[in-house]
């Protein structure tokens, strides 16, 4: 039917939802129009979802997702870091428990000459964000102008920036976002691989390394899928000129032995002090190669443990967290209440489930249910054993830490069935020794 | 998620969408919850457009199609015929092109002692709507309250009544149709069938015969999926307790002669006089022995064709007409402006495509693109001719009706095709008078 809008738009969003939902591929024009005219307004939300859904059940092509991908880009401005003097290399991980990566990450990239650009987000849901964990470090500001950025990113500056993205990036994007959260239309390949990479094309890093999470704590909890997101995120980045790459890793459990804001900015001092868990140490050093190789700047592992052993990725960290009015040296805060929770059998801790963690972290108040709430900075969950390591009756597996001691109660109710013991020499214990021997990454996409 | 609706709201819109999306069956419970806190604004319209694409690529089961038109019926008020003392049939058809039934049909059941309550709509798009040809009598209004639509309906009145629906019945569908015209989500069986079931239900009828319209000119081009639709309304039906059947009727081409406001009421008043074209009559005949014996007073043919013949139907189409504040005896609305189209060839006319008349006819002014655009009660297609008939060169085949007579040149546009001719003797001749003789009724469901 035509509409008056029809007269001037050269689509009608029915059409074009009629089309997907019919299993035809999108038109370049039509993709162009319809991204386009979302952000404008002339599409509506409930068009919008009725098409999202159809993506969703129908899927896209290759070609469409890129189409779609650089249509979300040519809403927004680009930024654009040429005028640095060095070359630039990203991360991105697609959200898991306990990952502070980007904290120790930044600053010991940054040391081997290749600038980071993070910028980065808040958290929602059971998944924290590096900017909420920022934020419990006094003084700290997530906010910087484009100058500040570049001043931070240039010669001179730390090299490597973890600050807000600005709202002008792909604005189409952080629309649909906000639409698909609340339609049941997250968990799609195409919608998911063209949010991330559209964000991070027009972010205009040179290399971009992807921390793609498979698990209970992730929002992919098949490897298949999670491949599949991997692939079609390192081919849009190919085809939009960033030298792109993929890791898949387990998120089956949480990443080192803390989930909350303070928790996790101490654990990654750890890490920045050459210290830290075992598996946020590996992660670090595997996405740091990645990002320098493809940054062309290939660095080994041992340089890599070096300037973390030696001080200078602590360094760079502590002039980032001057550079934006945060004090490194100030105590983090520390949560004045507390709840301990003990093993009641010996044996090996098979299991420490991801989003049980991730959900109790988050009702203990590390996290927000709608994007206005606030956070507790010393809101979350201490580990003390990791999945395959040995336990005995009574000892601490988990240090629950709250500002709001009545939260106890829920946490707790999140983590039942989150922690499981089995005897040592069993097939499930000996399984959980050969997964953490084989490490958090899984496999690698290039 | 959890969110703060939530924790009062026993479902959360996003789990219910996303059942639908996986596939699974929505239980009882999603279902009475959904469609009212759509209806109350808890459901927003893009999380039940998201749902409505889900529903039409994934489907409905025969029970959930039930529990959803209860649910939407349960949001509203329901009317109550039982105290008019007389059994109550209704009809309603999917919407076509040229389709007056209602206009000689309501009066004719009426004579027979079965009241009928036709609770209408307006046309949207290129179908046209039986109140707005009412509208084209002059003085007539649409709009009755409950007690005077009590009062034609019970003996001593008329014994019909064409009017508006009220908006108390079902508002969920009303909330939902609009939606779905805009979302790409029409023609879907379970949403079809449970919008015009809760209707229907809600209205009180006892007895109900559907016309499923099938062909260019209907939602539903293909037999298959008419069929389909027409057994899961008469199924619903039964079910809620209503005698139902239903007709399965060609709308390849339009009904009749006329299609247009005035023009169509004209035709409508030659079959009330005992005259009017053989398809409307057929249809008229065959939609009111469905009635009557769906409301337990069966009738024949022979007596109906009575009726109209010796004006006891006209009779009581004046009386309604009266009621309504209408005057039976003004003359109709005549268009100040025609153009003719006239036959470029002999043989026999193969096609008049039901679809390009009803655009034609809505460009002239006859329907409307959006709720609240006003309509011409003068505008239409005339046909001189329908498929199966002879035509010879030059003859007239349409006249184009019209108050703006700069809408001739889109009417034309839309009717480029509509047209074909063959030779006398030709295949395409002997199949289109075959068809003309095979009649309008292609088949009927108990």
């Amino acid at each position: 039917m035509t509409t008056a809008t029809a007269a001037v738009e050269p689509f009608d969003a029915v059409d074009v939802i009629a089309a997907k939902r019919d299993r035809q591929r999108l038109t370049d024009a039509q993709i162009d129009w319809v991204v386009d005219a979302y952000t404008r307004g002339i599409v509506a939300e409930e068009q919008m979802s009725a098409l999202a859904m159809a993506i969703y059940l129908n899927g896209m092509q290759p070609q469409e997702i890129a189409r779609w991908t650089d249509a979300m880009i040519r809403t927004g401005e680009r930024m654009d870091f040429s005028g640095i003097g060095r070359p630039t290399a990203d991360k991105h991980s697609t959200g898991g428990v306990g990952d502070k990566i980007t904290l120790p990450l930044a600053p010991l990239v940054a040391v081997f000459g290749v600038s980071v650009p993070q910028l980065s987000g808040r958290g929602l849901g059971h998944t924290g964000g590096t900017l909420d964990k920022l934020e419990s470090i006094p003084g700290w500001r997530a906010r910087l102008s484009n100058d500040e950025i570049l001043d931070m990113l240039r010669e001179g500056g730390p090299g490597a920036v973890i600050c807000a993205a600005g709202s002008g990036l792909a604005p189409a994007d952080k629309k649909l976002y906000a639409l698909r959260d609340i339609t049941g239309t997250v968990s799609c390949v195409p919608l998911i691989a063209s949010s991330i990479m559209s964000k991070k094309i027009a972010e205009g890093t040179g290399a971009l390394v992807l921390d793609v999470k498979v698990g209970s704590g992730a929002f992919m909890r098949e490897m298949s899928m999670a491949r599949e997101l991997a692939e079609t995120m390192v081919t849009l980045g190919k085809e939009a000129g960033v030298a792109t790459r993929a890791l898949l890793t387990d998120m089956s459990t949480p990443l080192g032995l803390t989930a909350g804001n303070a928790l996790e900015v101490r654990e990654s001092l750890e890490v920045l002090a050459g210290g830290g868990p075992d598996d946020v140490v590996a992660l670090t050093l595997a996405l740091a190669v990645e990002m320098l190789d493809a940054a062309g700047r290939p660095t080994s592992e041992d340089e890599l443990r070096a300037a973390l052993a030696d001080g200078r990725a602590m360094d760079v960290w502590r002039e980032m967290i001057r550079r934006q009015d945060g004090d490194p040296d100030a105590p983090l805060p520390v949560a004045p209440e507390t709840e301990v929770i003990t093993a009641t059998e010996d044996g090996v801790l098979t299991e420490l489930d991801a989003l049980k963690v991730g959900v109790a972290a988050w009702r203990l108040g590390a996290g927000r249910a709608r994007k206005e709430d606030p956070v507790q900075a010393v809101a979350g969950v201490e580990m003390h054993a990791k999945p395959g390591e040995a336990v005995v009756t009574g000892q601490p597996l988990l240090t629950l830490h709250t500002a709001t001691p009545e939260r106890f109660a829920r946490a707790v109710e999140a983590l039942e069935g989150a922690v499981a013991v089995s005897p040592a020499g069993s097939p499930e214990a000996a399984a959980a020794v050969a997964r953490r021997e084989a490490g958090v990454v899984l496999d690698r996409i290039v």
